[in-house]
């Protein structure tokens, strides 16, 4: 028993805990791997440690610069990672399973890190504009920010993905700003303990920036304040009873959850046997069973197939699933492994006793069921289980009662709208998937299934080489579903990060505006100084620093010479005769040419710190210009971001200009952004 | 009492009602205005309805439809405001608290009708995209998609704005294509009816669009489903109350709560008696304990000064309060009216009291409080009433106690921070407001307050003019806040309309997403025929129909001309000497000569039905195009956009296009979207 390890909570700075309170056992054989700590945790030192320290640390860093770090990070885990399969490997998991949870887990933080870098500002302020007048003068704007909330987040969760449950949560409230309380579901703790040790000993982080609970939460959530945020990954149950906590609902605590749920894969119609779309269909039930020994939040739970193909799907997934050899995953061969404790073995065989009443069993334990490998019978191994209903319409448990683990149910289906109306008995879920060939089959589907679901994936041929698969969240796409599945959202892009940010509508005049969200907005006061903008360096140029170019008058001469370089040579510049039936009643520039023109005025021609106008955004052609007209523009740095300097490339930084092109008598006729590379100093 | 009306409820399409339960009094001199009916409400027939009739007329129609549909009634309801203002002023309400209640209700729809219009499709499904490729073959998309939740949505509406509290909320949930049943506070029931029944006087919505509750509202939260949403106005204890709805919980019903809070209004340490900056704070502090006697969710309830100008503002406010006439409004002068009932005006008196406590009273009701009118001592008024906390950061009642009348507190700060500081004891505000006249005040005010607060206001000499205050919630912008304020979000945009949506993350093939999503994603299958997509009416035109021009070969004199003609001779395109060392080693194209060559080899010259190109979006410079590269263009229906025809213009619709333009190797160089208007056949 000693040299079972204790693990630790991290709090505060400090590794806390030596002696021993429960014992965590292997999945595979029921050895003791690891005991928590009988200490108890004091939470309001820890919440203390993590708003004095980690909260201000965090802050005097920008969205770039913790991106960066989160990177550094990823990289410092990846070249550990062996040492966490190795300790994964005591839940059950197969090298598949361990590569979800952990290079998954290390995948998230580079995602998160690039999308940090490639849309966020290098400020501590999201300007999520335009900022529009209120008023017809343009004196008043209205507009919205983000700004990071200023307390802590709390993450609970579950089981199944100790490491990459951790870091999927970690990665966005990290590059927001917020110190991260993570409680990892104990019977897997150790995997999460050893990730987090990695963390630490990187020393890549703030300290206090993210803190461990091995063991209960005790009355953390008690604790929180109202710039808190809590996210729960677990039952529907659970989330349930947390949810209400007094003091989380008084103070408006935002409470994110993302619960189990009857998972949906839907046949359609026009598969047929023989197809490609139906082997698609038949694999994807199969791995969603047998991956993670289908302890996965989003498995297939309800495979709705046509009432014509269900013996054919029956019998393909019945060969299939005998083909699959259960058991210690360090023997050669073994495809799926164990689920993660003797309690959720007993609560799997529990939940598909009530769910097997009235159906029928296409494949399960008495199907020659032998887990392989040395003291097995000591394990969490379960038989993979199909089920198959044919009255799904009428039974409530397929739609209602999960199995966690190997687990799922065939269902039939007459026409299609019954099979959409099969996948919404979920009353929500976190995916579903729907195997066709037909794109107006697709379309039908996600227009009626989407309202039920977090995310829907569709698999055709096409798709299918790339297809990452029914049960993968990506860090780009939404994770969790409306209703059963907890109402939560997690991932989904820079989503994920605005999720703890706090968004505030700003109403000012537009040079307050501008210093407030670190963006030009028009009507605000400029800086016209000697420099022309183009010959400043990164460090030089500052939001507001402005140019008003010279004139030019556009002649007939410049429309024909248009006309001919461009070969555009639409009726509207050319045709005298169409023109004067048009809007503008007379021939009219090109916009085309406009925009060429007003590049002549405000480009600087020699060799200067602008490396590159890599593009232009928001173009819009306001007012025609005519024969005669007099164009001029003005050239104003908008917006400004430092993604710091990279080894591969000279040191520099994006900067946006607003233009605007106006003619002889004020108007507006052309409005648009461009974007340059701009070269830094040093 | 025969001739009190019975007010009655809008349930499953029929008025119900006609005993009398309970008297509603006039806020002015105590007189019966009407009755609330005794007759039980059916909730399982109101949903019933609200699902079986109401939803799928609502989803019959799209998203420019149901806008069309908001904008018509708007116009109808403008038509007939006298009606509404005659009973609005049974509540106390002064013509310029109920032009709040009323036009800004009336103007709320008109505003979501104008985003509705210009911001979302002619289907029911948004794109929130764009799709990305999720492999490296682009055969494997991801994005996301807002779709209609097919559920009801309950609004529970708070005592004050009975009018535009219904209404800005049933707009964005009608766009959104869900049924709404309101039940407005009982008190002011009365106008909520009115405005009921000339809206379903109007015959321009499907039946069950909107359901009226008077009276409690029973056990309809107990009965909802997972796609249905609740959204609650009232005081912050109520919404805890509901908020932990088992039903609620258990389905995951998102709940948006919008409670009164303690928000703050700071005067800068910068500004000085004198500046006009002195004079704006003084009057909005003023406006917000008057206007609808301090019944606003919104007003100023701390008033946050530099100790140094305490006595002056505090000297200011009490000479301009002793101005304001309180009394029945139809009394000419009279500025302030009564408190919405007699049980306002007792919880507002004993909320006073707690207030009082250790604080100074600047004015209040011993400064000669006599309202004008007849029989207005059995009305609800109350006296505007100032206090002064000279210890705020160590008084927690001034900071967490709201009387919801003309009450507010002006308490001291020593430095800028601790005005902010101060800001943030109210745990969650709805608004707050600097008045300032320093840029770099006004960021640190907002970098740091934003986190507390749903909207700040930053109040200035030039924002002056126009501003609409610090109480005024916009349409555009988002309406709600953290914490004590209940932690929704209102408003704000389009924003609103999508909290009523379902946002589903989809995985496809591109030509499957181009189906799903209603917009073309590149790699999925194009159409190609005979006739140039440019000669197609906007009915012709379908997603995907695709062009792929002639090519073009770059050469040394194109770039010479394109100079000339833009006068843009940046050296990447005219020195040979400099180009070498730029990253592409030798002279290159202009841009906007790519993007003018590219418009030259899809453009259609003769007249036809592209009417306009508007504008161009997201361009971006892939690739750098060298002399002697040939470069091709693909141009494709990406989106098209039916908003009906106008009786001002000729039949249109917008098409957006997307243009990829590449070299002969088939690299992409160029790639943008296009915004055209289209004329319709008919």
């Amino acid at each position: 028993m000693s040299a079972t390890p204790v693990l630790q909570s991290l709090i505060a700075g400090r590794w806390i805990g030596s002696a021993a309170a429960r014992g965590l056992h292997s999945a595979i054989n029921g050895r003791l791997v690891a005991q928590t700590h009988a200490e108890a945790i004091d939470f309001g030192e820890s919440l203390d440690f993590a708003r004095r320290q980690a909260l201000p640390a965090l802050l005097a860093l920008d969205f770039q610069q913790r991106a960066a770090i989160l990177k550094a990070l990823a990289a410092f885990l990846m070249e550990r990672k062996e040492t966490l399969y190795a300790i994964s490997a005591h839940t059950g998991a197969t090298r598949a399973d361990s590569w979800i949870d952990i290079e998954g887990g290390i995948g998230t933080l580079y995602a998160y890190a690039s999308m940090g870098r490639r849309e966020l500002p290098s400020s501590n302020i999201v300007h999520e504009g335009p900022a529009q007048a209120l008023g017809k003068a343009g004196q008043f704007m209205g507009t919205h920010v983000l700004v990071p909330k200023r307390g802590i987040a709390v993450h609970i969760n579950a089981f199944n993905f100790p490491m990459w449950g951790m870091l999927e949560k970690f990665a966005p409230s990290f590059i927001a700003g917020m110190p991260c309380i993570v409680k990892p579901a104990t019977a897997t703790s150790y995997v999460a303990e050893a990730c987090v040790r990695l963390i630490e000993a990187s020393g890549l982080l703030p300290a206090g920036a993210l803190q461990l609970i091995v063991g209960s939460s005790g009355d953390l959530l008690d604790r929180l304040e109202e710039t808190d945020v809590v996210t729960f990954t677990g039952s529907a149950d659970t989330a349930s009873q947390l949810r209400v906590n007094p003091n989380l609902i008084r103070r408006s605590v935002p409470f994110n959850a993302e619960a189990d749920s009857l998972n949906c894969s839907i046949l359609a119609p026009d598969v047929l046997p023989g197809d490609p779309e139906f082997d698609l269909f038949v694999k994807e039930v199969l791995r969603e069973m047998s991956a993670k020994a289908g302890q996965k939040c989003t498995a297939i739970r309800r495979a709705i197939v046509p009432a014509a193909q269900v013996d054919a799907v029956a019998a393909a997934l019945r060969e299939r699933l005998a083909r699959i050899k259960v058991g210690d995953p360090s023997i050669e061969g073994v495809r799926m492994g164990a689920l993660a404790s003797k309690a959720q073995q007993a609560d799997v065989a529990e939940r598909l006793a009530q769910l097997a009443q009235g159906n029928e069993l296409v494949f399960g334990e008495r199907d020659g069921f032998a887990p392989l490998g040395e003291g097995v019978g000591d394990g969490a191994f379960f038989a993979p289980t199909l089920l198959l209903c044919r009255d799904a319409m009428r039974n409530e448990a397929v739609h209602q009662v999960e199995a966690f683990g190997p687990v799922s149910t065939l269902m039939t289906y007459g026409d299609f709208d019954e099979a959409l109306a099969l996948a919404a008995k979920g009353r929500g879920s976190l995916v579903g998937s729907i195997v066709t060939k037909t794109p107006a089959l697709a379309a039908q589907a996600v227009y009626h299934a989407a309202a039920f679901h977090g995310r829907l994936l569709v698999l055709d041929r096409d798709a299918a080489g790339e297809s990452t698969g029914h049960g993968s969240p990506l860090p780009m796409l939404k994770h969790g579903g409306p209703g059963r599945a907890g109402g939560g959202e997690e991932l989904g892009g820079i989503r994920a990060v605005k999720h703890y940010l706090q968004r505030c509508a700003v109403q000012a005049s537009p040079t307050m505006m501008t210093a407030i969200t670190g963006e030009y907005v028009r009507g605000g006061k400029v800086t016209e100084d000697a420099v022309h903008p183009f010959r400043k360096h990164f460090e030089e140029i500052q939001v507001g620093d402005s140019l008003l170019t010279h004139r030019r008058t556009v002649s007939e001469a410049d429309i024909v010479n248009f006309g001919g370089i461009s070969g555009d040579f639409f009726y509207m510049h050319f045709d005298e005769v169409a023109a004067k039936d048009t809007q503008f009643g007379q021939r009219i520039a090109h916009g085309y040419f406009v925009l060429s023109a007003a590049a002549g005025l405000f480009v600087s021609p020699a060799p200067g710190p602008v490396l590159a106008n890599y593009g232009l955004d928001t173009l819009r052609f306001v007012n025609p210009v005519a024969i005669g007209d007099t164009i001029q523009a003005r050239l104003t740095c908008k917006r400004r971001i430092d993604r710091g300097n990279r080894p591969d490339q000279p040191p520099q930084g994006v900067v946006a200009w607003d233009v605007q092109v106006t003619n002889q008598r004020g108007e507006l006729v052309a409005s648009y952004d461009i974007l340059t590379l701009v070269a830094k100093k040093g």
